[in-house]
């Protein structure tokens, strides 16, 4: 069975979440099932532009490793309550954007308010909404944890619906 | 002559103003020379994360032939007129860090103030006068144009002052 492979991006330079899902391209609405998940962590001692080497070598790992073909993460936001912590922020995403493209997949860009009312139908629904949604969805044994992971997951899981949309001849009923 | 070599960005996903300048090691109080300036330019129409990947081509290939061991970037700032822009340049900044950090190249950050006081003597000049600065510190036969390669070479002046600070025996005579 032809099966894609999303992966989600919470980008940071203390930690970046990301989840890799597969799901099924023939039965999108099948559930995705979690390939992996978890965070890349960088040392609050490190200066930052050692963090970003470190985390494009991460993710470049990630990627390789995980034979990704669609590449999921928020869109940008106008207004922030801090902007320092939103600029930073715009250099780990840089970095997720460049090796993405350099490796020629597919970049999804999702605005935060609809990857959580995709998950939890309401779009603003707090982190901790997200995470045992997410939990229920993917039926974990544990919410998926820290909530940059849950977040990751819920932004590929979000990717899906926009990577597979469900074929108008298919009808919803 | 033992020859340094400092490059200033000034980073933008329009443009990215460069300027490369040659300081002498041994007599940092020299005049140093500009090698070479200009600017990257993005297409309007190219996606963010296609701009990244030529921005990061563009600077690998430049500190690559001007054999640079210094690069200096502007500090970024806590308040900004345009967050939106911030963020977008926060993308640009990644990548340039990344690239100066892979290479193992010397990094210098610059709060925005420092470099125009260094320049001009005023914190608060305006680009104009930056630029007119620039040309009669250089001796260049015109104004560097656009700003963004004369707040380059301010950057990389500046940079050559930290870089390079007068030795305390040789007094202020």
């Amino acid at each position: 069975m032809r099966q894609m492979r999303i992966v989600g991006i919470d980008p940071g330079l203390q930690r970046t979440g990301y989840a890799v899902l597969r799901a099924s391209a023939e039965r999108p609405t099948d559930t995705p099932s979690l390939a992996e998940a978890g965070v890349f962590r960088f040392k609050s001692s490190l200066p930052v532009h050692d963090r970003l080497v470190e985390l494009e070598q991460d993710l470049t790992a990630l990627l390789a490793r995980s034979q990704a073909q669609v590449v999921c993460v928020e869109k940008l936001y106008a207004h922030y309550a801090h902007p320092t912590t939103a600029i930073i922020m715009g250099h780990a995403r840089g970095v997720i954007l460049l090796v993405a493209a350099r490796m020629g997949l597919r970049l999804i860009e999702l605005p935060a308010t609809e990857v959580k009312r995709a998950v939890t139908g309401n779009g603003h629904a707090s982190k901790q909404q997200v995470q045992s949604t997410v939990q229920a969805l993917l039926a974990l044994p544990a919410p998926p944890s820290p909530t940059d992971v849950s977040d990751a997951i819920a932004i590929a899981l979000t990717g899906i619906q926009r990577a597979t949309p469900v074929p108008v001849s298919s009808g919803h009923a």
